[in-house]
């Protein structure tokens, strides 16, 4: 954790109450004492410094200023294939972590329907390795997620609107193109499920505008796909 | 997996001989059967495809022609203070399904001394890690590991021939400069602890040659920066 992400209610007076996973975060790892100055930042607010004025096993209180504008959200909107559980919950932290605000979760017929059931969609986990991840990244902007179970209609109906202004391209192991280097232009980025988008998806995501773009003659799995493409695609 | 990588000891007469983690993978996840091609390759060798001649729940027997040669290694080698084991055999992965041929784990201020006794540093326990990276990539030139646990000797006495002919770049969230894109030479990239390497080690690689560099105003684990990094450096 490089930075406590506060929520509103946290928040009185310029003063900031600290308790659950963020206390024990700052008593076990950051062995936080009174005295002791932390980074913190609002949810999708500012971000700054709070002092530790008391802290017991209970609660920690820290005198807050919010004075730095957290970075530039990248313009980039990703439509990730659902990942198995466990990889969903690192990627997400990763997508939060590189500064994507926009994250579509769609199916694929390589997607396994069990991967729908996952306690891990409910809204509170998902906005949890959200936070997880910018904690990680020390930003304060949280993406949104939207799901979406059925492919045909959300790309059919949806994906044209999502991907208008922007360059829109699939990842995909045989496109004959490499994807580009340092994009001048908002992207939106398809990334299939393990094994990849079928024939058939690839060519309705050709068909909404999408160019199939690949990352060398290596397949990498989904979660250092993430960030060899954002980091190819926006070198800040 | 992408590829069965084979030791020269399952292949005779051109027939390779599975059995163990491959054979479980090739008849649970893979569901293989007679007449089935698997995609493999030789250890340091060519890779190409296997015919599935025989089956049973102890081994597979494959008719195999090996033929295409594996990607071009990356000219990079990898300095990377030890990450924490879990985060070791997943970094180590990455490291090799990415081309990475050369990979030195090293001490550092911020490694617990702990992660050195890891069971996961045996030999054969990070041969098994680079494996697995290579049958992801389809690739299969080892890479070669070198552990030193010693920080300042390492840097003193062997560093300086290790980056000889290359650009040394040691990636450090508030460096300066941002990593550069599409690199044209060979690199040496050094990659810090989680916390980074302290300022007294920065200053003994800067003194070897090396130029910090940062990957944007986000702060990523090294799991992340690993992929980010390489990506951006040999965007092939």
């Amino acid at each position: 954790m490089n930075l406590l992400l506060l929520s509103p209610d946290q928040i009185s007076d310029n003063c900031a109450l600290i308790h659950g996973r963020q206390l024990e975060h700052l008593l076990a790892v950051q062995r936080a004492e009174v005295g002791d100055k932390v980074r913190l930042g609002l949810v999708n607010g500012l971000m700054g410094e709070g002092l530790i004025r008391e802290l017991d096993d209970q609660r920690i209180t820290l005198d807050i200023t919010l004075d730095i504008q957290p970075p530039t959200p990248l313009p980039l909107t990703v439509v990730l294939a659902l990942p198995r559980p466990k990889m969903l919950r690192r990627t997400l932290q990763t997508i939060a972590a590189m500064g994507v605000k926009k994250i579509y979760l769609i199916n694929s017929s390589r997607v396994e329907k069990s991967f729908w059931q996952s306690p891990f969609l409910k809204p509170e986990a998902l906005e949890e390795q959200l936070i997880l991840g910018l904690e990680q990244a020390r930003d304060t902007v949280m993406p949104e997620i939207f799901l979406r179970k059925l492919f045909k209609p959300f790309v059919e109906d949806e994906l044209g609107e999502i991907v208008a202004g922007s360059k829109a391209l699939v990842a995909h192991p045989i496109a004959a193109a490499a994807c580009p280097v340092d994009s001048q232009s908002p992207i939106t980025l398809a990334i299939g499920p393990e094994g990849g988008f079928i024939p058939y998806e690839v060519e309705k995501l050709i068909e909404v505008g999408f160019e199939s773009v690949h990352l060398g003659p290596r397949i990498l799995r989904v979660e250092n796909a993430v960030p060899a493409l954002i980091s190819r695609l926006f070198p800040s």
